[in-house]
């Protein structure tokens, strides 16, 4: 059996890699040869850990099982007869997505931000910032999803006594009732039909002055034109951004030099161990595979994570 | 009786003072009179809220209560032969400097710190800095002093399964056994004569590398020009200075461009409602002071907190 790993490791991992593997399998680092001749060598395989252009997917007809690195399962929704199984890393980052969010609340709430930005001026502000600053200690906290960010942002929150709501897949269409008395919003939603736009102009007004919006999600959840609009007339109190509609941001977007936003580049889902931890889940799949057990995190390509 | 209101408000925040207590008492506002006639005032007081000169309290016969407007004495510990009590705001940062420790420790850990320096930039790196990304989950924490900072501290981290051990004024002695394994060393000292030097060269040596420190304490914890040479050869992580030996930094000071240091500009106990409810707890202890009940936060100039 060929195993492609599409991935890109650092070639420590890699070494990993091949150790575990070799002598049961043919293994095919996509990383040690050159671009051109990488989808070759995945048509051939049986198995593929990474996430492969989805024309690739679309051809092979030899691949059995896809694991994917990410959560999210775009593009592969648009997959059209294919027989192989897909498994995602659901869950996988929950920890470390949670972890940046509420890093990020904190960083805007106690001018973390902010002072980083003036330690780049050297910059002495001091005790004038103390009256813009806010405890997270007993806000009203609405989290958009209820998958293992939602859970875990609700889990972290606890020591501070924070009053928090997770809605899931089916309760997220209240989400009206509840905007007008949120403190922080936080969206982890995935990218759905259903989430796509879901915070329109009109439910992002719905929020108050005091306002703070979160979004480690999908920056599609989101009408962004709306949501810069609302920030630059100080319309709620500010946002962290983790995902948004361009990635990357492009050098010249308004959204960077905007005071009241935070950016987080899309990192919220890492940790230094995060590619040896994917490793580790995917050798685990991988004895269930060989195992003909069910395999973990199967993807349902139709609700879309 | 007279009262003198030395503490910098705001009008609003004056007026407020004026509202509650005209009628029963003279209230003298040092702000509303020229710098040079402050003394005189304060001389004539019966009671005062907030830090007067040291050499004024030295002074007065009049007074019968001093309500400091800070939790630390310094430097009214020089005081000889007073007659009045004094009472400080013990406990009342509690909430703020714990959440502001603990939004240091996460800007830190999930690179947010880093990420809005990289903002006044306008510079995307991404999915590159995912691997210097660490989670605050399972870290082993160790906070000195056991006051309402420590314990808050404690209380905020439980819902990151931190094993947080917290030292007391008498217990802290027994910290060397500890820094080998810890990760996060948070001082959350007063300033007394044990504590001034506590963190000397020799103790700060025996962090490990990835060991991130915070001070929301007082400056005179740490052997500072040691803590900058360990940081300068990255012998640990990084640090979170609220507190530092210089206060405000002079804008030449090296701490400033450090990139493992995050500094916090002294404001760790701010929040928007901060002098509001310090008026709040000066009212709540002149009802005791008016009804001949012992006043809450009695300070012990001889023990320094």
């Amino acid at each position: 059996m060929k195993i492609y790993i599409h991935t890109k490791f650092e070639s420590a991992e890699v070494a990993i890699i091949k150790e575990q593997l070799s002598g049961k399998y043919e293994v095919l680092i996509g990383e040690e040869v050159s671009p051109e001749n990488r989808e070759q060598h995945f048509l051939q395989a049986d198995i593929c850990f990474g996430n492969v252009p989805l024309a690739w997917a679309q051809k092979t007809t030899q691949l059995k099982w896809l694991q994917l690195h990410s959560a999210g399962l775009d593009p592969y929704q648009q997959l059209e007869n294919y027989t192989f199984q897909i498994t995602n890393l659901k869950g996988f980052f929950g920890q470390s997505v949670a972890e940046t969010t509420v890093a990020g609340i904190l960083a805007m709430y106690r001018g973390v931000a902010h002072l980083a930005k003036l330690q780049t001026e050297s910059k002495w502000i001091g005790t004038p910032l103390r009256s813009s600053l806010h405890l997270l200690s007993n806000a009203k906290v609405l989290v958009l999803g209820a998958g293992a960010i939602g859970q875990k942002v609700k889990d972290l929150l606890v020591g501070f006594n924070c009053e928090t709501t997770v809605l899931d897949s089916k309760t997220v269409v209240n989400l009206d009732e509840y905007l007008p008395s949120t403190d922080i919003l936080v969206a982890t939603l995935p990218e759905t039909p259903e989430t796509i736009g879901l915070l329109n102009k009109t439910r992002l007004q719905m929020l108050k002055p005091s306002a703070l919006f979160v979004n480690v999600g999908r920056g599609s959840a989101v009408d962004e034109e709306a949501l810069i609009e609302i920030l630059q007339e100080n319309k709620i109190y500010g946002a962290v951004l983790d995902v948004t509609a361009k990635e990357p941001i492009p050098e010249n977007h308004v959204l960077w030099q905007m005071p009241n936003v935070l950016l987080t580049q899309h990192t919220s889902g890492g940790w230094a161990e995060e590619n040896l931890d994917k490793i580790k889940f995917f050798m685990k799949n991988l004895e269930r595979f060989e195992r003909n057990e069910a395999l973990i995190n199967i993807a349902n390509l139709e609700r879309g994570y």
